[in-house]
């Protein structure tokens, strides 16, 4: 039976990229070896390397004065990383869930930190928009998509201030204005590669300014100066990211999937708030993600949530269970879930509902 | 035509991890997916990384009080853990090579740092062995093998002092007594696994006595609080970690390996010594590496180092270029290297002998 891999992440890939990978651990661009035993030296690796980060930069218009890095350690080295190389004296942290929070812990041990506004009074069902924002921040740091509760800040805030996003899963998902940011970090396995790469678009201008010492794999500038080839970088994974990348490319970039992805996000939505048996967990509108959609059973059927789950499972759904802290059911849409998934979805609860 | 890989890293794994890898990116422990997008969650993967660990500890032999991690961000991120987590005063470094000189310069960042001694007089040729230890260090850091210049090594020091060791070129080739060190690390790319994750053996006891403050993914305590698994861990690469564990659990284990690589590389340097035309770069066989045979052209032969250079990669000989450091050519001879690829490596260099 096909399966339709709702996974918060890991998660779904192209099968473009499920596909060429396979094929390289065989036999990598020719060379008769593993794309998992090659030299990172090899031509053939840095011919990789070198288009990955140009197809970031093209797919995204990079602008100029701006760094695409692939780095090991995960988004969660740069919550220190972030603060090692840009916190001065005094950051700006928006808490809208569990991640931003420990990026925001992580901040203290390098400066001071004021948490802007959060939203856990709520358990993070909202995205916080009114608050003031003091002038004389290093950074303001979002978490631009929060995957545990399905919020997401869909537009690039203009707050007067430099930016510090993490978009680890809403990273090409819609366009971005980089110009904005300081400093842009993604761990990779959502919209682009298996886990183990972090993506990094970092501003040069913004580097060089802190006092401290910082340890050369934690600094920024080592793996500029060294175009991500200071230490060997996570050779497989950065191969997975170019294939998605190429995908996305000959699929029409960014402004086109991130149609796709509202269309798609829009279908579950529609049958979450019209099906009786269900509703979201988060209302309003402007901050639901397109990425990851949460909702639970209405209270007068909250008994009947085991039976959905082996329903939708029945039919090929995987990872739909929701994070603990929430409850319910997660659907993770990212770009490379087709639009048939999702009806496979939304066919099982419309089934669930003519049942009950 | 078959190569020979014999590049020093990323390098050569067993075909039945590429074989078992290559399946499991199509479809991963019958779930249908791709292990590059299942859940690190997932009861699958959750089984992956515990037999990981567990076969870690039984092929180690690994004591009581040490705990097994796979985590992040290559060998280079080591060189600021380890004295991010165990350097309270003073600590010693044997200077053995340009990685060796790499992780001393992190240590510097933490605290007093004595370099006990250096063999970079002579190009780090041989490994320094007669010096004194200061009693009271926190740790002696090592690196036990030096994959440019290929010197070893061979035996755990009895110095009196606790050891912190980088064996990311030698780790799973010889036995080892674990109870020396208070930290072990190794980059997976050489006998274990594709770049992207790294191994770390870490006593308990060691930890938990600095005054500093430790970012959370550089504490290895967070790590062993979350059994490797407190942020997404590189899947795919743990995934083919436990291949080879497992190919060398099959094949004998430790003991099995570390006899046949000496075998192995007895072989390539009997022919290095005893032909006229090439001589080994390190000259003391104690200190002679099973894992990286470095050797050059007789110094009245040097110009022809390319046509040799041609002929082997005429038979499938790949990645035995040397370091630009060190020059000449490097056969890197690592657990997964067959016999049978040294003696076409061998055989060439007799047809060369023979044809001058």
């Amino acid at each position: 039976m096909k399966k339709h891999n709702f996974s918060a992440g890991p998660s779904i890939l192209p099968e473009f990229t499920i596909k060429n990978t396979a094929e390289a651990v065989t036999n990598f661009a020719g060379t008769g070896l593993s794309v998992m035993e090659v030299s990172h030296r090899s031509k053939e690796f840095v011919a990789v390397m070198d288009e990955a980060i140009s197809t970031v930069k093209e797919l995204l218009h990079v602008p100029a004065g701006y760094h695409v890095l692939f780095l090991g350690g995960g988004a969660s080295t740069q919550f220190c990383m972030a603060p090692y190389n840009l916190l001065k004296t005094k950051a700006g942290y928006l808490n809208t869930g569990a991640w931003a929070a420990k990026a925001q812990k992580e901040a203290k041990l390098f400066g001071e930190v004021i948490e802007i506004a959060s939203s856990k009074d709520k358990n993070y069902n909202y995205i916080p928009k009114k608050f003031d924002v003091p002038s004389d921040l290093d950074y303001l740091h979002l978490t631009t998509n929060n995957t545990i509760y399905g919020t997401e800040t869909k537009t690039d805030l203009d707050l007067g201030v430099r930016l510090v996003a993490d978009m680890s899963s809403d990273i090409f998902s819609r366009p971005v204005d980089i110009s904005k940011y300081n400093l842009i970090y993604a761990g990779a396995q959502k919209n682009l590669a298996p886990a183990g790469v972090t993506l990094v678009i970092v501003k040069e201008e913004a580097l060089g300014k802190m006092d401290r010492a910082i340890p050369s794999m934690l600094d920024y500038r080592t793996h500029i100066a060294a175009a991500s080839m200071y230490n060997t970088p996570p050779v497989l994974p950065v191969y997975a990211a170019l294939q998605t990348l190429n995908w996305l490319k000959n699929n029409g970039g960014i402004s086109t999937i991130n149609k796709k992805n509202i269309e798609k996000a829009a279908v579950l939505y529609d049958e979450i708030d019209s099906n009786k048996f269900f509703k979201a967990t988060v209302e309003d509108p402007e901050d639901r993600s397109i990425m990851n959609i949460c909702f639970v059973m209405q209270d007068e059927y909250a008994d009947l949530e085991g039976e959905f789950m082996q329903l939708a499972t029945s039919k090929g759904c995987v990872g739909i269970k929701g994070h603990r802290s929430v409850g319910g059911f997660r659907a993770s849409t990212y770009n490379a879930m087709p639009k048939e998934s999702i009806e496979v979805l939304v066919a099982a609860m419309q089934e669930f509902a003519a049942k009950h």
